[in-house]
């Protein structure tokens, strides 16, 4: 099996990518749009898909293009994300003047460089940052990786689990052709639109609240060409296989415009 | 009076200003975080911050520092985001080879420049980019910023409103020490947050729709600590000091585990 990724070797969504599904071949994508793509051609099979992080909140862009193709989602997974202070073999942690990483990692470790005494500096990408170290070969720089992105580059774990708040989880979204029908607990993740006008939000979340359907996730995001008008993302415990979610979408469909079902599947129990 | 914006002087934010406030005096700001600091510290007097795209969404960071900080939004305001194709005094729109700009810019404008055989290159700022070519003077690359930009540099339009898609607006918040109570048709802000539980949402927005209080966004953000937990943002037509939105607001703090008003201001009305 084949399985896209955004970003470079070692990424955490390549860790992600093997957490998830075991020994399967990964291929690394440049962005967002050429991960679905490669879905789409049949480059690959499926697209692990960051969806959103404890910490920064939504990845908006995967929300828009899981919205503009026809593919289903098949999975989830929870990674909790654990950055680790990497560098050359055989260099000391007090030795580390400075720190390379994508900004959101540094931010993510601020308090344990300032508390260390280590200068940052930005770069495109967490796992490019190893690689940039292994090439330069400095010795009183560290970069900020994944364990998988140490190890991809034989390089030194000075320490593990550096980042300043424990709770830093994020959920991937498993992409493929098919639709699958989740046999134990299940999630479905729908978007629909609604009329603007009021209490029409509230007639949506009805639907669900009647049959006391739990609702996981809400998120809006702007209808192109129809400015302050939007498009709601719903996630809810429950698949379309079962008949109080049959209802409830059947219900929904009486009030929305537009309604997709993005996909049913297993819910990640970690 | 002093207002601050983030960005270089020609920005789309300090254009906001003008047309808002009028002729004040304008405070340019390197990030959001400094933005607010500003009026905190009281070296301005308001800021007026970005906090939706009618394309590109929200801008997140702007609700999580209207958390932050102890600030009253006073008013709103929505610039119309024309896209002018700027060039050094005498050049023809025919020797254009290239345009540079801000990332989300050159996207906006992605179809014109393709159809115009004009190259890309990305550079950190809109209003920076027309200030790198004058420095410069490159006679076959166009800036893609504000006509303030070019006003400002004393530069060439050669088309203005050269963006795809012509709904494209920002709406900005400008945001002061003190609140004010807004005489004229008044929108709300609020955030609060909910226990985790089924139905908790329905019950939330019930205190609008039994009130047939008209809701104009709403945003979820991640609770710090609390993975997938959200706090939510509401927007809705209506001020502080009226009944009715009092009794929903009171209604809504038997369910709300906090509830902040970020202000009561005049609706825009463009």
């Amino acid at each position: 099996m084949k399985v896209s990724f955004q970003g470079e070797p070692g990424a955490y969504s390549e860790q992600a990518v093997f957490d998830y599904f075991g020994d399967v071949e990964t291929i690394p994508c440049e962005s967002f749009d050429a991960m679905f793509d490669s879905v789409v051609s049949g480059k690959s099979d499926l697209a692990l898909a960051p969806i959103e992080n404890s910490l920064a909140g939504s990845i908006h862009q995967n929300y828009d293009l899981l919205l503009r193709h026809n593919l289903h989602i098949v999975g989830e997974y929870f990674l909790r994300v654990r950055h680790c202070l990497i560098a050359m073999p055989g260099v000391k942690k007090e030795d580390i003047k400075k720190a390379i990483s994508h900004p959101q990692a540094l931010g993510q470790c601020a308090a344990y460089l300032r508390n260390h005494g280590i200068k940052t500096e930005q770069v495109y990408d967490t796992a490019g940052s190893v690689k940039m170290l292994k090439e330069s070969g400095a010795r009183d720089v560290a970069a900020i990786a994944s364990k998988r992105a140490a190890e991809l580059y034989e390089m030194q774990i000075l320490e593990e689990g550096i980042e300043d708040n424990a709770e830093n989880y994020t959920r991937f979204l498993a992409v493929g052709r098919e639709p699958v029908v989740p046999e134990l607990e299940a999630k479905t993740s729908i978007v629909f639109t609604l009329k603007n006008q009021p209490g029409a939000l509230f007639k949506a979340l009805s639907v669900f609240a009647l049959r006391d359907i739990d609702l996981t996730k809400i998120e809006s995001r702007p209808l192109q060409g129809k400015p302050w008008e939007y498009l709601f993302y719903i996630d809810f415990i429950g698949s379309t296989s079962d008949s109080v979610s049959k209802r409830a979408l059947d219900h929904l469909r009486e009030y929305a415009l537009i309604l997709r079902v993005l996909g049913s599947y297993p819910r990640f129990r970690g």
